[in-house]
């Protein structure tokens, strides 16, 4: 099944554009996966995907990695997993790391870096049933270093968003927009209508969520993947850790849902 | 030790410019540590520095990365181990990536992305004993679909270039250049006197030697790092496959230094 429709299917049966960040970055790397589990366990209703940032597995080596995959495992058959992974090499090295994220880890999607170009994103573009989500306006301060010079007649972030556009010819091609910026937002999506946009920013980092939601969706009311991580990770640091990120991922997801107007 | 002088150390003793590119990409995963010790033992007093990419060890998951560590273990004292990973995060999430890449696997440097801005390459630098390369003008195709788009006055290559030389406070800052672009890396050269320079390029891909050489060297004929991966690792296919990386890599060691002119 394509990720889009894979993902259309979940945003309908569980109501919800949210996606849970699975960044547990305080804690030994045994607990980690019984604390994913738990987490999984208590939103798997409430989520459109969940999306591990690799990094916070990586920094334990390949016990970090055995985590990873133990808890892609665990995640129910029809809840897409995106890897934020922001890869980004020269042709041969993005295929291997394309094969490691999608046929290996067996992922659904995967972020990507767009600095080295065309060829660096094809190899994960040809993996027709995956979905690629290509950095384009982050959110982040030091965004504004490279990602707002201004090319030509635009800033460079806009111009990833119109070589994305042209390179999505199997349809699986999306942007990362932060929430933090909504009028970059609102620009990101009047040049890519009918892209997939994956939306972080609007948890602790303290994007606007009424205009991440208006400008963010497409015609639809569809088209956008919000992402919590920390919020919703530690919305209790005590034993009802798992309660309390699915009280406060119900909330979000529902604040979502009242700012659509479908 | 600091990066630069452990790698002013080697490039003395083993009178060599040469980086060896740790990149396994065309054997089982169980065949890789093997392969490694071998290519390790029959180059190490040939070359200033490996560079394993991190993508042809995760490409198997957890047990990729285990193969990453004991490959690191092998690699002989004084001889500094360059992370190709270009990782390129926010804030929060780059720490988590430096940590893991210096911390936990304890490499001597890593190449990251400049596409999220300053935040995203901090962490690493905050490391000041570890060497970080930021990519500037990169040896792929692809490389002019963003890099060379003109902001202002000069390509975003140049505009990286500046800025990674604002950056570098600590004096641990480089960058990756291409060979395939000589004009590039001489107008790179002298943006960045003083900066080493990660050089890819001059072996599969083609790259002039000459003017790599030429244009690469800053002016006491170091600070420049030439990478080679697949003509030293499959010099031979066959059983023979160590010496012939031995000899293809003191072949090349020795055409590096035969440009120099000190």
């Amino acid at each position: 099944m394509k990720f889009s429709d894979k993902l259309s299917k979940i945003i309908d049966k569980n109501k919800s554009l949210l996606c849970i960040g699975l960044d547990p970055d305080l804690m030994p790397v045994e607990d980690v996966l019984e604390f994913n589990k738990a987490i999984i366990n208590a939103t798997c209703d409430l989520v459109c995907a969940y999306k591990p940032n690799l990094a916070f597995y990586e920094a334990f080596g390949s016990s970090g990695l055995a985590v990873l995959e133990k808890t892609l495992e665990h995640v129910p058959t029809g809840v897409p997993v995106i890897a934020d992974a922001k890869r980004g090499d020269i042709g041969n090295t993005a295929k291997a790391y394309a094969g490691g994220l999608f046929d290996f880890f067996g992922f659904d999607a995967a972020t990507v870096s767009p600095y080295l170009g065309y060829d660096s994103v094809e190899p994960f573009m040809e993996y027709e049933d995956r979905g690629v989500f290509i950095l384009c306006r982050t959110s982040n301060r030091g965004a504004t270093d490279f990602q707002s010079l201004c090319v030509g007649e635009m800033p460079l972030y806009e111009a990833v968003a119109i070589r994305a556009r042209e390179w999505n010819v199997h349809g699986n091609v999306g942007l990362v927009v932060g929430a933090t910026y909504p009028e970059e937002l609102k620009r990101v999506r009047s040049i890519c209508p009918e892209m997939c946009l994956l939306i972080p920013g609007i948890g602790t980092q303290g994007g606007d969520l009424a205009s991440a939601v208006n400008y963010g969706v497409d015609a639809r009311g569809e088209g956008a993947i919000y992402n919590v991580s920390r919020q919703i990770l530690y919305a209790s640091r005590e034993q009802d850790f798992a309660d309390a990120a699915r009280d406060m991922a119900d909330r979000i997801r529902l604040q979502i849902n009242a700012h659509l107007t479908r």
